[in-house]
């Protein structure tokens, strides 16, 4: 994994060149490094000096567990600032066993073709394909599967990375080649759209396991660490028993389930949209609540969804669909839920984003809260690409200014995750400092707040949240840097033991003599990477702040604003 | 003209205040003020915290000619900067005769009621009138002249404004009640809507014209004045023949006139859409090419547009329009166009804003560019509140976004008048540096790049522009706080005997002895507010940058790009 593919679209070249000072970088580290050294921060998102990175981690490719996660860095044309969204999927393993530490995708066609790039163990071919303009992402695969066989795995857009939507997804493929796994945020599929790039397929036949310097170690160091994802109760046993919709029933209960557009905390249909309920229900229907989304992950979170005549829809909802398109939405109808899920798959866009959009729409007087159909047909606008569609597909920021609502669950322009910050002021501190905008995954500062790990916080205190918050990111960065999923964090959080393997893996498998502090300051030269690109593209303090509603609408159960001060916020960065 | 009436749309109900430190204020410097003082800068422009302020220029309702102008000050829900939006028609003379220094609405009603404000002389009323709700500012003002008579004039928003769009206007009648002068850039008319202010209708009837200090001297410089303004060739020959189309000839010639969606800086259909053939059409229908906006007025631009058929359609379109609605949508019919003007009036919509939106539209192949009847189509869903009328109706900026569309002519969001900022460097330092997005009214360098007033400029080279520009924006600032029309500017900058006679006229109506450089001290005050709110607000230097496109794309006949370095711009406010 010692190449870069560097991908000219201005005239449909490549060139594959050696890492240079990208060296000993992966993931979010070497997505940030590259966007934030080559992009002008200032340039337009989809303009001719934009790029498009992708790069899976620095343990992507050999037998660490749980290590297929692949970036996606770009300016994003959300945000304004700069992003990495990443994904589970094959393609992370694959691409660095093919030998790339990252493709970077740069300039953009004259005119308005459909290009697709196959990747295997000969080298690159970058292809005109008019056949495949505006197809959804399951029939684009279908077509990519019999025009190239079942061995590959593909990155590809939908209708909305052509159209240019802002919550437009990158889509990976799982093991059984469904366009299921998404780097769903900030609008990278705009990006690559942008590029004319609809499909990127990739084929590792022929290919090895990359190997470790260290075999012994590196085996010991895995035999650790996966003990540890085992042992802990979220990985080891609610993530594979009910996926992430483990926190349904949870998050209601505790008052920070965001419903009907943030007026609400706590949604009355909560029981119909658990995990537990779907549970029951894909037992009968055949369905699985427990499925790997790549090859080599130990949690097996990810799940297949049926519906009643027992055939399958899509992957089980993720606990921030189910919240977005249901409880936001008012939905309780988790048929409903999953069928948009699979709509958004295909039309390639952020279920978040989507979900949030339609519930400042229905906030609008657009249709009630609650009605899954109008919802459903709210979807099959954004895939026509209608100017509705167009509005939806834009997101919630763009949807709420062009329907006059004030209350936009967003920050710098991207929605917030399922986790009321006003119930939850840890994860408010995320939501407002992150550099990827309103982004959960940035530092999960719900675990500390409302299921004591990685620490103890009261969620409707500022105490310590700030410090902790600094810490998640700092840590959280790290790990994105690595491919690991960052599912585990939470046993790398509580067992010191599992932490300090998985330093020990990436010292094993490089030579490396990394201890923790060591580790850390992968992380802290990411945040510094990103912090400086959206300073330098003209995000400021202001843009690190939650929407006013959250200061002036107190919900039940708690009744609580969001309270943490403006100069208390500005010191997460402090480092 | 001592008191302030603050008006509290939460509680409808209002006080009377004096001025206390605002004393001495008039226009934009009261508008800027206030909005600096008492508006947090990072609040929801539409959200309970925002406040709109109405203010009179420090000489309006006296006897000094041109005097008309009316500030309306906000948070912009465009640019996200400050707001100061001004117009003629009759509100500034009635305000400021009426006492009022300053009208400031805050807060906003818990249900969506539609109200109404009487301001006479015998104090304020304000009322539901769910009657009035979405309708167009001509019936609007039908309306209210049927409940409240001749003798008022009103300022009101059309259906744009109660819908929020960001290109809502706030409309001011003429002398004859027609609501055709507007404070129509960045979406004032939302703020008003927001805060449910449907109307607000002066009545003057009872009061005086304004007294001067020292009449004699005010009589002397008002003589000195109103002969300079009066034997200037554009304020007293151009304007009054033609109004500001009579610049259709010229920035055509001179390859700067916006065509297609910037695409190219000539268009072929110039001579149909110019003053000289409005002119003679005009004469034969029987409108009328010299019409003065408020009473008062000497210069006389504002004129009458009659359709074949001898009716009145609407004001004489403005350049702005002519070229947003004609030549930018490649569109040669200006009858057409006056209907469109008579639409955006009607609906209250920006026609600068409206006319770039269905450019981009075009661009982004809703409809040919040149189809007429398409664009009216188009201005018919904005009037709608159609989902496309509402992505339209948000302005240039956000259409370009949802339909993907990089080439969008907007800085700070806001969208470019019609001088093309690669054939006239000058007006692109303003453009890019203003406080208010691209306005060029902030600082028209038009004037000594293209016309040798007010000093002479290589328009195709970046000397000198920042330093003219600086000027031009300090003196405009302070021009646009005394009431005076910007269009005196063009006589003050050429003959220092007539900008001297301004002065002179505050100096004898307040009893100020004020030179030239305390005169500029007014504007520079203006500016250093602003640029704090923008900063406080989160603007940084990279909102104060041309689109991409600019730099990227030559046009004929000169092609060149904008090439005014980045550090050169951030000189601008160094003062």
């Amino acid at each position: 994994m010692d190449k870069l593919l560097r991908i000219d679209m201005n005239t449909q070249t490549h060139s594959v060149e050696s890492l240079g000072n990208l060296g000993g970088l992966g993931g979010r580290a070497m997505t940030s490094a590259i966007i934030s050294r080559e992009v002008p921060p200032q340039c337009h998102a989809l303009g001719i000096h934009s790029k498009i990175v992708i790069a899976p981690g620095l343990l992507s490719g050999t037998t660490a567990p749980m290590s297929g996660r692949i970036s996606v860095g770009c300016k994003s044309p959300l945000t304004g600032g700069i992003k990495e969204a990443n994904s589970g999927g094959q393609a992370g393993q694959v691409l660095a066993k093919l030998g790339y530490a990252a493709i970077v995708i740069e300039g953009k066609p004259s005119d308005d073709k459909t290009y697709k790039i196959l990747i295997n163990k000969d080298g690159v071919k970058i292809e005109e394909d008019s056949s495949l303009k505006l197809m959804g992402n399951y029939e684009l695969i279908d077509a990519l599967r019999s025009q190239y066989g079942d061995k590959i795995c593909c990155i590809t857009i939908g209708p909305a990375g052509e159209r240019k939507y802002n919550t437009a997804t990158v889509a990976i493929t799982d093991p059984e080649l469904r366009p299921t796994r998404h780097a769903a945020r900030g609008g990278a599929g705009a990006v690559m759209g942008s590029k004319g790039v609809k499909a990127i397929i990739l084929d590792d036949t022929g290919t090895k396991r990359r190997q470790p310097k260290d075999p012994d170690n590196f085996k010991k160091a895995i035999r650790i660490f996966t003990e540890g994802v085992l042992k802990h109760p979220v990985s080891g046993e609610g993530l594979p028993a009910l996926g992430t919709p483990f926190m349904v029933g949870p998050l209601n209960a505790l008052g920070a389930f965001p419903t009907r557009n943030y007026s609400q905390a706590q949604f009355e249909g909560a029981e119909k949209l658990s995990g537990e309920t779907m549970a029951s229900m894909q037992a009968e229907r055949g369905g699985n609540m427990t499925h790997a989304c790549h090859h080599g992950c130990i949690i097996k979170c990810s799940g297949i969804y049926h519906d009643k005549d027992g055939n399958y829809v899509s992957k089980l909802p993720e606990y921030e669909t189910i919240y977005a398109h249901g409880a936001n939405c008012g939905i309780d109808d988790i048929d409903a839920v999953a069928q948009m899920d699979r709509m958004d798959d295909d039309y390639g866009v952020d279920t978040i984003e989507m979900g949030n959009a339609i519930a400042v729409a229905m906030d609008a007087g657009l249709a009630e809260f609650g009605d899954a159909q109008a919802a459903i047909e709210m979807v099959k606008e954004v895939g026509k690409g209608s100017p509705l569609g167009r509005i939806l597909g834009n997101g919630a920021h763009i949807t709420g200014e062009v329907f006059g609502i004030e209350r936009v669950p967003a920050v710098k322009r991207q929605t917030m995750a399922g986790y009321d910050p006003r119930s939850c002021f840890g994860i408010g501190v995320t939501y407002a400092t992150s550099t990827m905008g309103a982004d959960h995954t940035a530092a999960f500062m719900v675990a500390p707040n409302l299921f004591n790990i990685g620490g103890s916080l009261d969620p409707h205190k500022p105490d310590g949240q700030v410090e902790a918050c600094r810490n998640f990111q700092i840590a959280t960065a790290a790990i994105d840097s690595t491919g690991m999923c960052l599912f585990v964090a939470f046993a790398c959080l509580d067992q010191p033991e599992t932490f300090q393997a998985l330093v020990d893996m990436m010292n094993a498998f490089y030579g490396y003599k990394m201890n923790m502090e060591d580790f850390s300051a992968i992380g802290l030269s990411v945040l510094q990477n990103e912090r400086t690109f959206n300073k330098d593209a003209g995000l400021t303090p202001a843009d690190d702040r939650l929407p006013e509603f959250f200061k002036n609408e107190a919900v039940a159960p708690h009744y609580l604003t969001f309270d943490v001060e403006d100069e208390d916020l500005d010191k997460v960065f402090n480092f």
